[in-house]
C-alpha cells in the first residue's frame, strides 16, 4: 500500500507543512517586488534602468545594491537553500512510516522555525538568534533524511 | 486510489511540464558554459585561470564578471527561485484531483509563461515586460500551492 | 500499480541516492558554518558585526568576503542549481520503470559523481577537472529528464 494519499494523516501533514512553505518561499519575490517598488531601486539588470511606464524616471542609481531590497533577498537565497530539501526530505520520510505526533512535531516544527528565522532576519536580530532559528530547521532536515536512508537501506 | 499514475491524463500533464521544466533550468548551467566559451570568460574561481588544457592562455581578466555570462546567471537564478516550487505545487496539485483541462491550463500556461520569460530576458526586453510574464508563472504556481493547501486542511 | 513503493527496488535505489544528495547539500550549510567560525568571518548581513556571545570582538573586516568561505558558497551554490533537479527528475525517472541496473548506474552515477565534483572543486583542481564531473552528472540528469519526457509523451 502507498503512504502518499490523503486517507494518511501523515502524508496531510506533510501537504499542509509543504504549501506554507512554498507559499512562504513564493512570497520572498513578491517581498523583494515590494521593497525594490518602496525604494524605486535595486534592480539588478542593465535593461531596467530604461523608462517605461512603471519607471518613468530612470536613474543609474537604481540598479546599484540596495540594502533594504538585498535583506530580502539573502532571506529568499537562505530559503533556496534549505526549503526545496524540507520538500524532498517531508516527503521520502512520510514513506517510512513515521507515527502522525512525530511527523506533526518535524514539519509543523520546521515551518515554525523557518517563520522565525524569517521574522528574526527581517528584523536584523543578532547573527546568534538568527543562526539558532536556522539551525533548530536544519537538524530537522538532516534528522528526516537520515531516517529515511537508515530506513531505505536496512529496511527498520 | 493513488493518483500518482500514468493511467491519471492529469498526471502524465504534470510529469510533460515537468520535465520539460527540469531540462529548460538545466540548459541555463549550459548556455552558460557556451557563453563563458564565446567570451573566454566571465569565470569565478581563483583557479580558474589557471592554464590548462581548454584555457591555453589565461589571464587576471576571465575571472572579472562579463554581462553577456551574467544575464545569463541571472536567468538561471530567477529559474531556482521558481521552478522547483513549480515542481512541488504541481505534483501536490495533482493529488487535490483537479479537472485536466484545469491542469493543462495551468501546468502548459506555466510552461509557457518561463520560455516568455526567458526569451524577454535573454533579448533585454523591459523590466515591465519581463515582470509581466514572471508574474503569470508566479500566480499560476501561487494558485497551485493554495488550492492544494485548502484542500489539505479543509478536504474540499 | 504504483512503482513509488519500498517493495520496488528501483525506488529504493532512488530514495538512498535522493537522501544521500539532500545530506550533501544540506552539509554545505554546515561546512560554511564551520568556515565561518574558522575565519571568524565571511559573514554576509550588516548585523553581523554586532557585538554577541558568539561573536565578542567584532569588526567590519568580518562582512567581507573570505575566499575560503566564498569556495563553499560556490559549490553549495553549484549544488542548488543541480541537486533539486536531480531529485524530481530522478522521482519522475521511476515511473518509467526502468531496469534496476540502469536506475543503480545512473542514480549512484550521479552520487559519485557530485562527489567528486566537491572534492574537485574544494581542493583547488582545475576548471577542465571540475567542468568533467560537472558534465557527467549534468548528462545523467539530462537523460532522466530526457527518458521521462519520451515516456509521458509516447508511452514508450
Amino acid at each position: 500500500m502507498t503512504q502518499i494519499l490523503f486517507s494518511n494523516p501523515v502524508f496531510v501533514t506533510y501537504v499542509i507543512a509543504a504549501s506554507i512553505m512554498i507559499l512562504k518561499a513564493i512570497s520572498m519575490s513578491w517581498l523583494t517586488v515590494v521593497r525594490m517598488m518602496k525604494v524605486n531601486g535595486g534592480f539588478r539588470a542593465p535593461e531596467d534602468i530604461r523608462k517605461t511606464m512603471l519607471n518613468p524616471n530612470p536613474s543609474a542609481e537604481q540598479v546599484k545594491p540596495n540594502e533594504y531590497v538585498e535583506r530580502v533577498r539573502r532571506i529568499h537565497q537562505n530559503d533556496l537553500e534549505n526549503i526545496p530539501f524540507f520538500l524532498f526530505a517531508g516527503l521520502l520520510f512520510v514513506f517510512t512510516g513515521p507515527s502522525l505526533l512525530v511527523a506533526q512535531i518535524l514539519m509543523y516544527g520546521y515551518v515554525i522555525s523557518r517563520f522565525i528565522h524569517f521574522y528574526v532576519y527581517l528584523n536584523e536580530f543578532t547573527h546568534d538568534t538568527r543562526a539558532t532559528f536556522w539551525t533548530i530547521g536544519s537538524l530537522i532536515l538532516i534528522f528526516m533524511a537520515g531516517r529515511t536512508l537508515v530506513f531505505a537501506t536496512m529496511g527498520i
